[in-house]
């Protein structure tokens, strides 16, 4: 049991910034003066329009969106969006191409042939157990969209910058590495990613898309599943999760107001990242586990001398208030992952305790 | 601007238990000990597993579930599941039956024949502006199910009794009235309520699956859209809406420990309605629009003499510190949401001030 709030570094849900948190218990019982919870107000009042608007309009400064962008949110995750860009995007006889840097990718590529789509991988890092990121791919002039993963959770890469897909539609999900740092927009026609990582609760994922995108959708599609549908009514066809929409807002105002923006907060994040694995590249106890330019500056993944150390590791951590450093099931090891809301001072804090666990087991 | 809470008569999102709403304030930079806000912690702890197995728990409990039925939360509202209900239970060759009663039924018989499946429109109410639960309804016995809407929120309507479809699987969405009465479950084969009328804030649908009916789910579905993948993962394939299950679990504790379930429930939602109703039998200024043997317990729609007196008394109640009086955008008129959370004191007060304006305006 903790007395206090301890440094949270789990992969999402993830941790939030704290004047976020105080600003929601601040208002829970009564939410911009309307006398109820902003989980009790009508997704159709004036106030709701007010808190989907300011995120959108937030979203678009921050990202330097043109008109020709729209922000939508949306149920069911990033998985949900495995199986919508596929069902909106490729028809009969049409393909797409896929680059598989790990686990959401994998899972992405099968979503698209659950359903029967001609999908193309045209790079993977499979070959060393996802470490990197793909070079020189040979995209598809004829595919319809090129998806890939920009931050990959579990294995600790990231996307140093973008392919040149030859004017393909490049589709990312950017789950994990959304408003973490400036990058350009206009190579991309469908952008997504689950809130509960850089910027809000699980229960809402951010799509942007390019409107040329929703040209392609079919009729067919059920309209839940259709992005014409949250286009055309502004994310509000029927109820939306409004509590995760309002701390995507507040979070996104935070970031705009108090961090001042992309360009800072990269250069924050940066600095996070490069504290850590100079660290962890000035040790011989510790040993980071993706290669050296396809580094996360989100998920930095590592591993210890053996599982117990590591076990010893994850659990001496939490108890020294550092939550979350367990690596995915999936793979073991350990991982810290340092999105937007972790402060530097959690870095440090982390830093001094893997020196003090060296000397004690190394 | 209000200074203090009002009572909130919205059709959902919709009021919620104050005490539920206090115990998220009150934990919610520091969940159960966890050091981090529930909105922080991982899916995969044991302190979520905590929160969705106790919800489950609880729902069975409340329902009288036996081991054959399955609780699910799946994000996307009732909406979503328009689609998905065709989409796992019905095969190309097969047929359901629907029953019409008004705007969330013809949204769900609209989203099976997006996908081209076949639907039977087995009754409707059509024909009296859906004031009326139909009678005497010639079900297939060749149907895979049978789909009703158990509560109408638009037009004021409620199934008094389910209707017997000799074996069919009996499907409805209870979206707002579960958890309101007590009833059998054994004639169901799938039941599916979003949580932001009488369970909890918008962002989470509750779904009730009879084992039988996962047998139906083919293979060609999406992970994302197929039940068993919420089945066999106990809703955890992906990132839960995780404060909305939350505040379902708390709001489920509620109404176990301190209403005392669902036949002290349904007593004193019968209390509501039947106060509101006689006064409304009682005065020729108010009319009730539902048939009487059709009305529903949960939302209670009335006209008054002209548009220009409903928009008046709408803007009076808020004035007065009744929300949410307004009926929906789609018929007019007006209407009072009383939910499982709206105490009967907010009822009294409600029918004060009908009395008042009508006496000022009759």
């Amino acid at each position: 049991m903790k007395e206090k709030r301890i440094y949270n570094f789990n992969p999402g849900p993830a941790a939030l910034p704290l004047p976020v948190l105080e600003e929601i218990r601040e208002s829970f019982l009564n939410f911009g003066g309307s006398g109820m919870s902003v989980t009790e107000v009508s997704h159709r009042s004036a106030q709701f329009d007010e808190v989907i608007n300011d995120a959108i309009e937030r979203t678009k400064r921050l990202l330097k969106l043109d008109d020709k962008f729209r922000v939508l949110f949306i149920q069911g995750g990033a998985s949900m969006q495995f199986c919508m860009i596929p069902m909106n995007f490729m028809k009969d006889g049409q393909s797409a191409d896929y680059v598989n840097t790990g686990t959401w990718s994998t899972k992405a590529i099968k979503e698209a042939q659950i359903q029967g789509k001609t999908v193309n991988v045209v790079a993977s890092s499979e070959d060393k157990d996802f470490s990197y990121i793909p070079k020189d791919i040979p995209f598809n002039s004829d595919a319809v969209y090129a998806h890939i993963t920009s931050n990959n959770t579990i294995k600790g890469t990231q996307w140093a910058s973008f392919p040149d897909t030859k004017g393909v539609p490049l589709i990312s999900d950017m789950s994990s590495d959304i408003m973490s740092r400036a990058f350009d927009v206009n190579p991309f026609g469908f952008i997504y990613a689950g809130a509960q990582k850089n910027i809000g609760p699980a229960g809402v994922c951010m799509a942007i898309i390019r409107e040329d995108m929703l040209e392609m959708v079919p009729d067919s599609v059920p309209s839940m599943l259709k992005y014409t549908t949250y286009s055309s009514k502004n994310s509000l066809y029927n109820t939306p999760p409004c509590f995760a929409i309002y701390t995507v807002q507040l979070v996104l105002k935070w970031l705009e107001e108090t961090i001042g923006g992309l360009d800072k907060m990269e250069e924050i994040n940066r600095k996070k990242a490069d504290r850590l694995y100079s660290f962890i590249d000035s040790s011989d106890f510790y040993r980071g586990t993706a290669e050296l330019e396809s580094r996360s500056i989100m998920n930095i993944t590592f591993r210890l001398p053996s599982e117990e150390l590591e076990k010893s590791f994850v659990q001496k951590g939490l108890e020294n208030d550092l939550g979350g450093l367990k690596g995915h099931r999936s793979v073991g090891g350990c991982r810290a992952s340092i999105y937007n809301p972790t402060p530097p001072e959690a870095v440090e804090t982390l830093v001094d305790f893997m020196k003090t666990f060296e000397k004690e087991n190394g």
